[in-house]
């Protein structure tokens, strides 16, 4: 298992994380597998999308605002940040990518990315990659 | 890693592929372990759900939609398929599903979808085994 | 692979799980790898979130009955709990979680949590341990 620290800037952000990956792919030396990147988080989630026109990020990020907003009527968590929470679960805590000659299987427009909800904050990121 | 194509016939579809990832687990001879089922795309998702009443799917597709309206006013991105991205990282881009005695463990009422948001398209779904 | 049950009390609830996956680990033997937790149902599912303050996953329950309200008038399927089948896809079916020293590595706050939807119910885990 390989970790690296991200520091996120913004308080909701989409930061792609695939080189930090790769690097971890490739340190390991297994040509054909499947690498784990998990977040050791309860606000910031793992997920996968296009890595190409930067509004598509933006457009998921506010949408999911509107989804779940940061202030709701019914929340009792004293920190405020319950939304967090929500769309981190939504998201989920990992993913799994296969890898094929030692490099990452994603499709053309995929990247990895770590979903920050409740930034700026240093987060870690582990990275398994298992052998077949 | 095998991978098959699914042809998807409507803008928003559930379609289901259990019987496609159960012919890569039986190819691969494997007879205990796990199959990680992934979609290299991102407007389209892969989830697990009822496999028997179809109004289950069309039910949670029109609520997905009703979550994630197609058209919302802040979208910047060009291409207009936003929501389909998000509705995407909500459902994820793998399965993980066990498998023992060369067999899928699915629970009685568990199918294996391809998540379709912004079809028709032709879509890859890469399929690995894992033996124990 | 292992399973245990567990019988939910709530209609929707998150009830934690990360001692019964321990279990499961410790009994494996498996100092190294990962752990995968799979419940073989379509109206409840699998996630990790914050397990100090209760109040998260109450507010993490309303939250996702206002964005998946339990009746909505476009609803078609007869069992009338469409609305769990969403949410269950929305958190996802399995989790997998690193494993160093024979213990779960999960983050300072995580726990790993059965999402209730359509409950109270007996509901199946799975839990399979791979070595690296």
């Amino acid at each position: 298992m390989e970790s690296f620290e991200v520091r996120t800037v913004g308080h909701s952000e989409f930061r792609e994380i695939t080189r930090e990956v790769q690097a971890v792919v490739a340190k390991s030396g297994v040509k054909r597998g499947h690498a784990i990147v998990y977040i050791p988080h309860t606000t910031a989630g793992i997920t996968i999308n296009e890595n190409a026109d930067p509004t598509v990020r933006s457009d998921m990020l506010e949408s999911l605002e509107k989804m779940v907003p940061w202030e709701q009527p019914h929340f009792k968590h004293g920190e405020g940040n319950s939304a967090a929470h929500i769309k981190a679960s939504m998201m989920g805590f990992s993913a799994t990518v296969f890898v094929e000659q030692g490099k990452l299987v994603l499709g053309t427009w995929q990247g990895i990315y770590l979903c920050e909800f409740d930034g700026p904050r240093a987060r870690k990121v582990h990275v398994r990659v298992c052998k077949d």
